[in-house]
């Protein structure tokens, strides 16, 4: 049988600016990457955001940044390793911290934006991310892409795969630049179809038409416009149809 | 036998910036003060501290503080109750996790600057900061001053009383304000006096000359310049003169 | 012939965070309260928020603020004058360069937030302000309240009151506190007829039914929600059916 | 009759951190690179360096950065163009605008640490700087290397070298990384004596034995510890010896 957790985005406003619908989609994914405090979220809302995923029985993943509130971490930064490695700790401390007071706990780790793609081809700081897991606790999984450079530098660590039904994929199983066209599918019933054969098959059609092996254990939606928030429902209820377990992989 | 705990603030550099010495101070105290990266303090500036203070079994504490670096927590924000709480979680959770990694823990919480005045006088705010050390860890001692609002709003929890032995008092146990002439103790032998009175009479002279009675089980130093560390060290050596024990509180 | 200004807060965005919708109050106002980074706006939004106003012929202002992203400016800070002078200078100049490359200048100040309620009744950071500008340029003019701390400290410039059409009045001429209620009205034919009243006759009605002269040069519309960015269209709409042209004051 | 100017960066404190000797290297330096808030440097600093400046006659330049306060703009950052210019327009015309009211303006631009070294060899960061510098005011010249890719990006600029007498250079004009040995000097009469040589002939020896032409007009000094203010002092005085006029280039 078919097991797939759902992941998103959430707790990316800061003060008084809100991004996102964290409500709507806390009823349609299995896992929450919670932002904690670098690149959005402060204490109030991580706050906020755990209490709810902890009432609708959300799991909790620490969704650390580089600090840049002012680029929402979409910049990559040439942060020295043992400095990464203690601002990650910090990020996932903290929201441990205030998961905890609402009866929850942080159980995995993913980071966001410019700091994930840089993991994904960067051994250095893929490796103060993992360090940073390690001597927190090594028990918590990582969220990555299939073919990412964290895989070579997690040791002892569980790295866990994610895919985006609505991203394109090369060849090789990797996803097509932004820049290019054709990376971002829109359509709605495409995007419901690709989701189910990854979570029922564990593959993708690549941009060339030949199938792509991902295994992925966990999808990433996105929830920052309401046809966004829309999307993923779609992407859930064809999951369900199709008979697709909806876990948390935590 | 007289036994008295002897804190100071640590950790209060940011980046490249440096304030204090403390490596010099954790030879003098038992108590770290270590910021949280709110009016100062870095991931990487706090993981050294607690790995320093560990190595020398000194007693670490988190210095919360207002979110405000550019005036090092020095000045009051009308932060509103429940956001004050969620900022207090975010700091004490942040610094123990990297406490904990260096094989320590959080053992006690100092409210800073500008905060550490208005709990003193503030229910509100002194409510909010009580409420956050209640939800994340009721055992962990909060320190303020012998007459301090945060007692009455503390219920359920450990409030621990510090002194100075380099301020006046006034005949009711505050502090003299530092606007006022006098209100700072410059002259090394009388503060190495007071502090031993303090520490084993639990009593200080007053401005009016009548003694007040303090019973505190905490003395804090300063270490900003060098020569606050060697009235710390003469301190410190005084108090050991007098067969006064030192030993950390929590 | 009656003349009033309307103005609003504008690029109150940071980063990702949009907040408010600046192209449609730019249909409506004739100055553009103009944030300068220190609440909110980064130098992209101010840049583009610039340009928009000047291809309008929008007057702009400069929006200063403690700085505070976090709390969106909304909290009180006791900063220092010579401090608070510093800064209030910093984020005029800097909004100043980014109006002119795009041909425009700043025309005049609004403090922000809590500082706008601050500067109200402290006579020392109202002067701390007020020296800025005096410093900066003192041809602008300061916008404030009718009754307004403000004016005692403003020797040398120019102070334009401005009236809230939208907010209820006590009888000395003071906004009622929005924590009472009724303090803020949200019947859009009442909220008309007051701006007209307050435009032909200089007048409002407060609370215990009298008239209270204001006489304001400019008044002060909102544009956070649809709702807001409706009800600022319907005043506009009502003044000019009334004959009242609408101008800058500066 | 040989001439050349000494610049330094100053002001790059923060609130109560203080890093450098401001009024020792005043007394050395004809230009001041002040930081403008992005790296280091709060309004109340960048003031009081600007009225020490114009008190002993420095020429004013603004010290752009990456918006980096943890890592003292040391870190580079992915920042897209157009924001590039919005963020150096903000902090320049907001050091222009504390200058002015001082009694001095800033009169040319010099990019801080990572960024400095981004723009020698990244033509968009570099273009952006540079449009930047052409809409605020192009008379403003920029500081960089001999060689540097900002050259090839500052049509209608004027955009001038300046030399380190305490860097290794290779054959062809460019430091040695500081990462390898030897890439900095710390002799003090072999710095004067490069000093003097590069101010003089407009050469320097090269790491291979080699003349390098540099024709600085600029000779920049550091001044974060004591050593390097005696550094830059000596400097100063085997240039005045030899007879070089020590002039602004701005």
């Amino acid at each position: 049988m078919a097991v797939i957790d759902i992941n998103a985005d959430l707790g990316e406003g800061f003060g008084v600016w809100e991004l996102g619908d964290d409500l709507a989609l806390l009823e349609v994914i299995t896992s929450a990457n919670v932002a904690c405090g670098f690149h959005a979220g402060d204490p109030s809302i991580m706050r906020r955001v755990c209490a709810a995923a902890v009432e609708r029985g959300v799991t909790i993943g620490a969704q650390v940044s580089y600090r840049d509130l002012a680029g929402f971490g979409r910049r990559e930064i040439d942060v020295p390793a043992p400095e990464l490695t203690a601002e990650v700790l910090y990020q996932l401390a903290a929201l441990d911290g205030l998961a905890r007071v609402e009866g929850g706990r942080v159980a995995y780790v993913k980071p966001h934006g410019a700091l994930y793609n840089r993991v994904v081809r960067d051994t250095v700081q893929a490796g103060a991310v993992a360090e940073a897991v390690r001597e927190y606790d090594p028990s918590l999984p990582l969220l990555t892409l299939a073919d990412s450079a964290l895989r070579g530098v997690a040791d002892g660590l569980t790295v866990v795969t994610e895919c985006f039904a609505d991203r394109a994929y090369t060849p090789s199983g990797r996803l097509v630049s932004r820049r290019e066209q054709g990376a971002v599918i829109h359509d709605r019933d495409t995007v419901a179809r690709r989701a189910v054969q990854m979570a029922t098959q564990g593959t993708v059609r690549a941009v060339d038409g030949g199938e792509v092996v991902l295994n992925a254990r966990s999808m990433c939606v996105h929830g920052d416009t309401p046809g966004a928030v829309d999307l993923a429902r779609s992407v859930r209820s064809a999951l369900t149809e199709a008979g697709v377990v909806l876990e948390s992989f935590a």
